[in-house]
């Protein structure tokens, strides 16, 4: 009997190591029964489940009734997002190529847009239209930096042919807003500059209001405020900018805005659109319509204030001199190694944020509140971050970031 | 007791008739609990069920380890589907996008290329060229007829340096096959021009090898044989392509090849790419290596026979004289009027096809085979197709088209 129990015993034994369920391993590791993610990455920005599944129903085609009917209800809502009369239009592509729309569409060789450049996407804003053969003028600010009113006079003084100015409403690799409203009224009092706006991590997040603000153009991307994921980008355009392409020579045909104009009337796009994703949009945008945009603007603004009080509530430093609500970039503190600090937050808390790009690479790490979070999601990345900053043996009191961040929630 | 039970009937009679669930109303109009929806268009085609559920799982970052090992399969098995160890580069964009990066890519203002126009994407890339200031040579075929040695020969003998020689593999809008293998080699024989190919809805129904046939450009969408939703191009490129773009002088940027290209080496893109369809596509190519790609082409060229046999048996006329595996258009038959038979189809048997475009709106009508289909899918459209034709007082024998088919699939 003893013999047969031992036996046994060793038997289960055998099992327990042999089938040991793969998510054990995990249950030992970590505090659930998975690791679960959170996304904090300024795009893609987390899609909030119900979308998720909304765009896993079986798709519809883009030429019949039942797309016609929901393209028209995505086109009304995008100008209630853009807070604009005038059209929006969807594109198949990345918001780059939304951007390359508005160069290519608007202005002809040789013309001169100035182009503010405080980080990478704005540098970008600079390479892409010199690479159409414009003159494009380069405003450098600091990275961290937004551009001034006299940067932006001095360079139509200088430029006074200038056919636009480009902004970027939020530059996402510096976390940096730029004063859009007061920026687009000296352009529009000082010249006849168009202005085109870079709201790609803005809209959503921001303020911003095209046809009372005076905007020519601004583009945004679905993966952004939207909620969505990748793949698509949407071009606001006023009736200046509309004028602007009858005259504009640079060849095009994908991104050419004159057929999209045409085809938008009937709620229609000229190529195959990127229909699972419109289905996203449509509902994001419902999700958007509900809380109102409004709101949505005051949370971000709440979020983000949150999520820096309880930073700076940690002894840490922020990056930008003009916070986006969109992103804070934050710098990593003495004594911390980036990588190791990075490896932690994200293997043993889920957590994905993004980390500095070019000369700020390993230098600063950048938190996104972009989209669909809420209060508790800022707790949850400042939890994290603490027990993350204890583990790299950086000094201050736990639970310090947590509470001043509850005290902005509840003031 | 009567009065009670009287008063209990008739509470109950009331329930029913108000709290009659909308879904009631649909099983008397229809055989099933609601009207089960058939997607029979060559682009959307349907998405597999696991597919969709992919997607649907929460959204990852693009520039972190994970998306990178994703990716890396992708590209592998993107090479597989292409039959080429050349680069298959991804751009979010629909096929258009894809292939107007072959044009802007490889020529300069001015150089000639040949492209066959036998139908709306044809004429397409004929118009494409144009707008960038190329000189396109039109080869015009009739609908429904695919170019010959001859027409090819002649336009080569006439233009002599002409860059490339665009062609259609299976030209959507008529079901008409192109002879890609004959034609390329006829090309490469008698010209230094590159051989560019539409692949759009080709690549996954109709045998093709890109290295083997001496492709230099190919394009697909990923709403075609790939089986997932619309918002993605690849363009699979030879090292002649990749020659030619270091002398091409036209402007771009957002569909810059060499940027792609660099990107690739390190399985990488260089805009954000569309995530949730870029996982879609790599389960969709782990679907297609199971299957293996030399089975999904007889597949495809089965299902295509076994379709045509039951539409011949039921006296209806094709309209292709040399028919695609991906899309077989049919004469609209005399005495049955297009809209009433596409109302029965869609209204009363849930299935989507496609009409025909220009001259032939209303004269044909378009059923996909391209992608997620199978011998009973088939047998349904049969099905449907009969019972609707049978409603619109088309004389034949009702089994017919579905027996035909069958014996097909039997031989």
């Amino acid at each position: 009997m003893v013999a047969y129990l031992r036996l046994r015993f060793l038997h289960l034994l055998h099992r327990c190591v042999i089938f040991l369920p793969k998510r054990c391993t995990l249950l030992i590791d970590h505090k659930g029964p998975q690791l679960k993610k959170r996304l904090f990455t300024p795009g893609p920005t987390p899609v909030p489940e119900s979308i998720m599944l909304k765009m896993a129903e079986p798709i519809i085609h883009h030429r019949h009734p039942e797309f016609t009917e929901l393209f028209t209800r995505v086109n009304e809502n995008l100008r209630y997002l853009f807070q604009t009369q005038q059209p929006v239009l969807t594109l198949a592509s990345s918001g780059t190529g939304g951007v390359e729309a508005t160069f290519v569409n608007l202005f002809s060789q040789g013309d001169t847009v100035i182009s503010v450049n405080g980080g990478k996407f704005g540098e970008r804003w600079v390479k892409m239209p010199r690479a159409f053969g414009l003159n494009a003028v380069e405003i450098k600010t600091e990275w961290g930096k937004a551009p001034t009113a006299d940067q932006i006079l001095s360079a139509l003084r200088q430029y006074p042919d200038a056919k636009a100015v480009y902004l970027v409403h939020s530059e996402t690799s510096t976390g940096t807003a730029t004063d859009v409203k007061s920026l687009a009224k000296l352009i529009r009092e000082n010249s006849n500059a168009l202005v085109c706006v870079d709201g790609i991590t803005a809209i959503g997040a921001h303020e911003f209001r095209f046809d009372e603000w005076g905007i020519d153009a601004c583009v945004t991307g679905s993966q952004k405020g939207l909620m969505i994921p990748p793949g698509l980008a949407f071009v606001a355009v006023s009736n200046r900018a509309i004028k602007a392409m009858e005259t504009s020579k640079l060849p095009k045909f994908y991104f050419d805005l004159r057929k999209a104009l045409k085809s938008y009337e009937k709620n229609d796009t000229p190529w195959t659109p990127a229909i699972s994703l419109i289905i996203g949009v449509d509902a994001a945008l419902q999700l958007i319509r509900t809380e109102g945009i409004e709101n949505i603007w005051r949370r971000h603004q709440r979020l983000a204030t949150a999520l820096r009080e309880g930073i700076k509530a940690l002894g840490l430093r922020l990056f930008s001199d003009s916070p986006s609500y969109a992103v804070t970039p934050v710098w990593v503190p003495e004594g911390v190694e980036w990588k190791q600090f990075n490896k932690i937050l994200k293997g043993k808390y889920g957590i994905t944020i993004a980390g500095g790009q070019d000369d700020y690479t390993g230098k600063i790490f950048r938190i996104s509140h972009l989209g669909y979070y809420d209060e508790l999601d800022m707790v949850s990345m400042l939890s994290a971050l603490e027990m993350t900053l204890k583990e790299c043996g950086y000094p201050f009191e736990l639970g310090a970031g947590m509470s001043a961040a509850q005290r902005v929630f509840a003031s």
